[in-house]
């Protein structure tokens, strides 16, 4: 029997469909497999990319040469550019603003067939580092309310490169996501006092058919009402609302968990292509006793059809309990 | 330059990215091409499906046998099951009910290869009539609020058959995306007096930028602030809430203009794969002031990243008003 279940942070509503339940090994993408073995993102090819903004480099190696960890440039096509002023316009009934942002890219390794799923715990934790060291850079802008550090994985996912990258777009306004997230999560604590997602992981700590991990200081689960099969939210177990906040040995924790997941993940759903959204609260609120920041992966395993574009409904075949148990039972 | 824009609707921002901009020929899907000459849903085949709920079929013909022009049938992996009652319930901080709604297929014509861009326009009509006819009924269930009417075409878009089909679910719930254009609606018209979608209608058809066709009373314009390239808006030029009260002229009328709008787009962007869904006002509120039905039409020309998933706002590398001028210019 299907069943309607609520997110109690956005109160989206989703059909968990048990007729047309699949198993892990029923879903189809292509696994992702580098088919290059060098791109303009490999170490060699510093030219080929803007220059960088930051990177993990041995001290007096100049910028923009080989022997790097990790690079961060800015994204050759953006969406938004870094130049210009906020300049808000009307047309008719109609509002617009000039396309101010920053969007750069994340280079996680110089080897082109590595991915966060192998890299060693220390490059990940490099790597998380890195998103910080941006966000705090790009705060200090205050044409910016927010920044999105998220991955697409895999050309089914999105990604138009296949060398591992990560990607943050600073953004003029809160996007509409984070803000239901926020106005949920306000209500809630108004009601309860208490932070949301804290009530989610004492939740699942305690009734565990939605946990799918416990290490270093973070948590894995299965959301109780996902949009898609096998999405999963990483947060950390204590409450903190600002990911730029956190200290350096909570990133190598989270460094850890995200690996081990990411491995338990292409276990289970054989390298499946994917995207994680990294939702921390805004940048100029200080910190919030209602936000929790957190970590939403999300495999790309279906197709999004009308119904979902129409409805905003989404039809999800995977009970979050059965994704939790392949997840838990398999090795990372 | 890239630029943001607000729908007026739901106030959700997007990002015209013209540095990303492509014209339609750069866009890759394959075009959508039946593969087969025969299926579950084809003339001959009507045991194959569930028993038949309405059909267009000569006076005396029997249920389930041969001789139809279009047949609505239960979907054989419904999202949703007729048979219950609503059972709300509570699991800790979380909200479900059981899996109540209707799931509906409309086979369009007995013909694998027909479409409706392909059908005469008398063919089309009669598939709106069965959508109204579907809606009418359905709407007797008291236990239903909102009936969505949707396509899925080619399988980049969703289908998990090629034969011309459309479907339609009954929820328990008016969905969130419906809501929140209710509410945007509501809103301007508290502030304004006028149907927000009669305004946008009135300032396409005075501008001409967005304007796509007009014919038969209804309008056909490429939003203002599109979440995809080439999305397409087509409503009736005078105002009216509920698609079901549409008389059948009104419904020949947008026979008509889906049919030439579906040709000209099929032959701007090679037979793309595509969604449309129906939005009408909630079953049980009458007749609305301030909600205009329109049908949504998003061709599947891109793929959603990690940033959309995460923020909400849509990457859109192609401005409307090009959209418009492609699709204005091309022959239907």
């Amino acid at each position: 029997m299907s069943e309607l279940r609520k997110d109690p942070v956005v109160g989206r509503w989703v059909i968990i469909s048990t007729e047309r339940a699949r198993r892990p090994s029923d879903f189809g993408p292509d696994p992702v497999r580098p088919h290059l073995t060098s791109c303009v993102f490999c170490a060699g090819h510093e030219d080929k990319t803007p220059p960088e903004i930051l990177a993990g480099r041995p001290p007096g190696t100049p910028p923009n040469s080989p022997g790097w960890t990790y690079r961060v440039v800015p994204n050759k096509f953006p969406a938004l550019r870094i130049e210009g002023d906020l300049e808000p316009s009307g047309e008719g009934p109609y509002d617009r603003m000039s396309g101010i942002g920053a969007h750069e890219v994340v280079i996680e390794t110089p080897d082109h067939l590595a991915t966060l799923a192998t890299l060693p715990t220390e490059a990940v934790a490099e790597v998380l580092l890195a998103f910080r060291e941006r966000v705090v850079d790009l705060k200090k802008d205050g044409r910016f309310q927010y920044i999105l550090v998220f991955k697409n994985h895999g050309e089914a996912a999105g990604a138009s490169l296949e060398h591992p990258h990560s990607q943050l777009i600073a953004l003029p306004i809160i996007p509409i996501m984070v803000t239901e997230e926020i106005v949920g999560a306000a209500k809630y604590y108004e009601l309860k006092e208490r932070c949301v997602w804290c009530d989610i992981t004492r939740e699942e700590r305690r009734g565990r058919r939605r946990l799918i991990l416990e290490r270093d200081g973070f948590v894995a689960i299965a959301p109780f009402a996902p949009r898609f099969p096998f999405e999963t939210w990483i947060l950390p177990a204590r409450h903190r609302s600002n990911f730029e906040e956190s200290g350096v040995d909570v990133l190598r924790g989270l460094a850890g968990m995200l690996g081990e997941f990411l491995r338990r993940m292409n276990r289970t759903l054989n390298d499946p292509p994917y995207n994680f959204m990294l939702h921390s609260a805004p940048l100029h609120e200080g910190a919030l006793d209602h936000f929790h920041w957190h970590l939403e992966i999300i495999p790309k395993l279906t197709k999004v059809a009308g119904f979902e574009w129409g409805s905003g409904f989404f039809i999800n075949p995977v009970p979050p309990e059965d994704a939790a148990t392949s997840l838990r039972e398999a090795t990372g």
